[in-house]
């Protein structure tokens, strides 16, 4: 049966948010939903990340975990969850978005050439990453928000190190991004314990993780640097707070860079909207 | 017997331009004709080593190795000429100067930072270096450029990938170092073979090699976009030249960022200037 597939996105694309992940997500999801495939999400993560390699981790909801597989084509690299949203629903992503502009070297595109050439990738598969997973599912299922941060920024550093020594290099972080890891960096001091981890994809756009408990601390430091950027959400309860942190030059750098923010947590994964079919022009019509 | 010391620098110091390798090698090298030791300048690289790591690579003129060695206590980590300056006249050096201010790691404390919390580092050391130190020597006796500025750019890149492995991170590279990059990127995609090769110390400072009879090409494009810095040689020559690349909007973030440049080669190590006394209120009595 021929598909009319029509994608729709909401979210910044080619931006390193991983919009190519969600999309590829949804669409192998919807398919198998159209014919009522039974196969479990490990094996269609399989499918997925043929299309994006990350979105095999969006077909299942909470916290999932990309296991590397051994096998030379690929076939046993799939996703399986580590836990359920529920399992840990405090967790808070908060997204500056520094650069909304297409990236110039699409992710993909940059792994590749980052295997191919980087010596330092070799010991970041080897040892770094393996590590990393094994500390950090300890860290989800023990609920160790510290031990959490450190993993996630050091992975960061890491993943970011081995695409500098790619040949040419690719080098995803700016000034802006350097603002919101030395802004992180200002929180955690502040409050003499780890609050808040930055980690970025394949883009120049922080991702910042926190608890619920401790948003005012970390949130409220960043919202008054930036009070007019979009995506706030309780944008009045920010502005009534006093920031816990005075971010000074870096509140200055990230009120330059940042316009748009996104507040976000740990989703259930790919979600069943509204059917649609296609009328005789292309255009959907709800059912 | 007691001494009174006075350092002089016309240099950037602190910057990440290797002002305290200068420093250092000039102190042990005027303390040793001092007492007219005999010691082989190889010997005396192990004492001014212990000043600042690379200050013992400074001791010698021409192409110079720090070799790592194998004690455990550094006894052997010293430091050995490949070549002579006269063996490869030809090789030049222009610094961009984008940042003249003190860096915010001195590079002695973030290289021991880097040694104890990166991961990646230990691959730099096992199989990164070695291979470009054999490459390196290669190049140099062979007097083959494309090859002396490949590894050139990818050991800068894996330094500073090592570096922003670290736990917190280093980041010395800014948006001028990254214009840098891409102007001799674009210098060698214009020529169609490899005419410059970019390298960074521990700071932001591009420090681009070239050969004398491709100074028109490598010189001449970037001239164009910075002719008012300080520090030119030769500046009506190149304002009669066109630059073989434009380097447009790269060019502007260059203007924007560097104020002056140093032009230069491969020198001849340290050399007897006039020799001071020391009159009774400190000031310097040439004999």
């Amino acid at each position: 049966m021929p598909l009319r597939i029509v994608s729709e996105n909401n979210f910044p694309t080619a931006a390193g948010l991983a919009s190519s992940a969600a999309g590829f997500a949804a669409l192998v999801r919807a398919i198998a939903d159209l014919y009522q495939l039974r196969d479990a999400p490990e094996q269609l993560s399989l499918i997925a990340r043929q299309g994006s390699g990350s979105a095999c981790r969006s077909l299942q909801g909470g916290y999932v975990a990309w296991r590397m597989g051994e096998k030379e084509d690929g076939s046993d690299s799939l996703a399986e969850q580590v836990a359920e949203a529920s399992h840990w629903p405090e967790m808070r992503a908060l997204i500056l978005v520094v650069s909304a502009g297409r990236k110039l070297v699409p992710s993909t595109a940059g792994m590749q050439l980052t295997v191919k050439t980087s010596q330092l990738f070799k010991q970041r598969v080897a040892e770094v990453v393996p590590k990393h997973m094994q500390d950090m599912e300890d860290a989800i299922r023990t609920k160790d928000f510290e031990k959490f941060a450190e993993v996630t920024m050091r992975d960061s550093n890491s993943f970011h190190a081995t695409c500098l020594d790619t040949y040419p290099p690719i080098m995803y972080l700016n000034e802006y991004s350097k603002a919101a890891i030395r802004a992180v960096q200002m929180i955690n001091e502040g409050a003499g314990k780890t609050l808040a981890a930055y980690t970025f994809d394949a883009g120049a756009n922080p991702v910042i993780y926190y608890l619920e408990e401790n948003s005012e601390a970390v949130v409220g430091s960043i919202f008054h640097s930036i009070p007019g950027a979009a995506g706030w959400k309780d944008r009045e309860a920010f502005q009534a707070m006093k920031a816990h942190v005075a971010l000074e030059d870096i509140g200055l750098m990230l009120a330059e860079g940042v316009k748009r923010v996104i507040m976000t947590g740990v989703g259930e994964g790919p979600t069943k909207t509204d059917q649609f079919l296609v009328a005789e022009d292309g255009s959907p019509v709800a059912t």
